[in-house]
């Protein structure tokens, strides 16, 4: 703890992401990237764009990005906040939203960034224990509190909640903002943000990082009530005036106009997952029901860490995380077709 | 004030940047931008760019970047730190180092974003008079407070402190942060890295927005004690892991490698607010002498309001602010020769 150090800083426990190796080819099943190109439309904006635009500032609104947006989820721009990745966006929401008296609610295992995020608002927060299949218990979020945040599908777990039981929390919840995480959302369940004209209290937040394979775009956003809107923009506009570059939004611009490569690589993803899922069943895995771009298994005699080396060892990186409950379990993420049966057969051989 | 917000929302006094017309062709002289393109290299970024890169996560460090900008500045990569824009890079330097105890200083003239910062973290501070010349009194920096930041060039006066009057504010003050924003430095006046060995105190912010042509692209950088970076590493691993995206990375790599192009424009723009600032003294305007991209002036019997607003009729934006003892200023981004002769023109129609 250094003596210029605000107290705030030396209490931090920042957000270890997965391993990014830069300078050695892994077959990366870590960080739930997609295993497909982006859009063929992001080419062509890259070759096209007039460089000497990026003298200018962008628009502070990104006013045609939120259109755009707003266009495809069936809102008012009003409706729709933009920033620089969702964990951006998550970080406003938690400034906007849950600096409250009564600590906020999220599941003892999901996104590790929440109490992060906590710590430097210091915000108090309480986790609710998953059920022994690792299911989000709605009983657990009948109680006072400041606010609740659910990633949906859960992560690292890949189990998801349904619509009528997302309405059952909202309704449950109506003094709190309630944020939904979607990250994965369009591998396998419904958006909450079909709810947000029945509920001024819900704040829906989704990334190009996973479906729209742009993970090294950084562009996330949220979807909600006008008013939880305007205060992400205040927040926002005591930050940083232009969070979203002007590449950034004519990239999310291409890649939105085009549904028909968005659905193609999505449902390629849902198939490798379901074979994936076959396979490692078969080696004798638990895989928990996922509806996202990964899946979370353990094995009934092998340790999940000595796998985890095991398969770094030759050459591909799955994610292990160290901690209460779930030390035992692996999260992979679905690559191509090919890397999926790399990664079977290397723990064929793990398993011999 | 929705009954959703968090306490601090409602009490925020958000930041307004200078007007980004969208829909109509101003002779924009109102936001410091350059009046020339990027390095050609940034072009050249765009057409080779791999963009299945974008599928994965930028390195979190940006560790390529920061040590092109680490041995362009003389200092190791532990004393450099990248955000997406220098607004960024303040408002992590904000929170990691001036919430204390004591009040923060800067002048009661200059960026307009340094109270936005202190509402959004809760800091305390005190505004400390330029002289009736509009310059910084360092007597004013002699009394206990929980950190100092000043913009050298500061803007929008954009008169500069040289190094021994920096060195002398630094020595003054061994117990707090001073952050010096040198936003315009390349335009003429020496930055304060130069002090980094000799002060550990010391956080130097600069941007790619001004001098390399690339407000467009959002990528600002501090550098300091390498127990300074850790903090605001620390932030920002705790607020989102990959604030700077591939492609800015790559633009901002490809900018910092073309010295030459670089230095003719800042020369030009330097060659250009000399040629200005004479033309401006021959309509009877009182200019600042100016270290910067741009010229603050007033004009003895024309209200800036009025002039700016009769500017703006013609087609040429300026900066207004409407503030205590600024009112009657204008701020005039430095264009290319151009539109500079046609602000003159505009100016002597609207004086005769």
């Amino acid at each position: 703890m250094n003596r210029y150090w605000s107290k705030l800083v030396g209490g931090l426990d920042p957000y270890v992401p997965g391993e990014q190796p830069q300078d050695q080819q892994y077959i990366k099943l870590n960080t739930n990237e997609s295993p497909y190109p982006p859009a063929p439309g992001v080419e062509q904006v890259l070759k096209n764009f007039a460089i000497d635009r990026l003298r200018r500032y962008p628009d502070p609104q990104s006013s045609q990005l939120i259109a755009a947006l707003a266009d495809y989820h069936g809102l008012k721009s009003q409706q729709v906040f933009v920033g620089n990745g969702s964990d951006e966006v998550l970080a406003h929401a938690f400034q906007a939203f849950f600096k409250k008296d009564e600590p906020i609610l999220f599941p003892d295992i999901c996104y590790s960034f929440y109490p992060v995020y906590c710590a430097l608002y210091e915000i108090d927060f309480d986790r609710i224990a998953l059920d022994d299949s690792f299911r989000i218990d709605l009983a657990g979020y009948r109680r006072a509190n400041g606010g609740i945040i659910i990633p949906n599908p859960n992560a690292p777990t890949g189990i998801a909640l349904g619509l009528a039981e997302l309405r059952e929390l909202l309704a449950d919840n109506p003094e709190a903002v309630v944020i939904i995480d979607e990250a994965y959302v369009d591998f396998g369940t419904d958006s909450a943000s079909q709810l947000n004209a029945e509920f001024d209290n819900l704040l829906v937040v989704q990334t190009y990082s996973k479906s729209r394979n742009l993970a090294g775009l950084r562009l996330g956003y949220a979807l909600g009530h006008e008013q939880l809107i305007e205060a992400l923009q205040r927040i926002k506009n005591s930050f940083n005036s232009y969070p979203v570059n002007s590449l950034t939004s004519a990239i999310g611009l291409a890649s939105l106009a085009d549904e028909a490569y968005f659905n193609e690589c999505k449902q390629r993803v849902i198939a490798s997952r379901e074979r994936l899922t076959r396979a490692l069943t078969g080696l004798g895995f638990e895989v928990f029901p996922s509806s996202a771009n990964f899946v979370f298994v353990r094995h009934p005699t092998n340790a999940a860490e000595s796998l985890y080396l095991g398969l770094k060892a030759s050459g591909i990186l799955v994610r292990y995380f160290k901690t209460p409950r779930i030390d035992n379990c692996l999260r992979i993420t679905i690559g191509t077709e090919a890397e999926c049966d790399a990664l079977i057969e290397a723990l064929k051989k793990i398993l011999s």
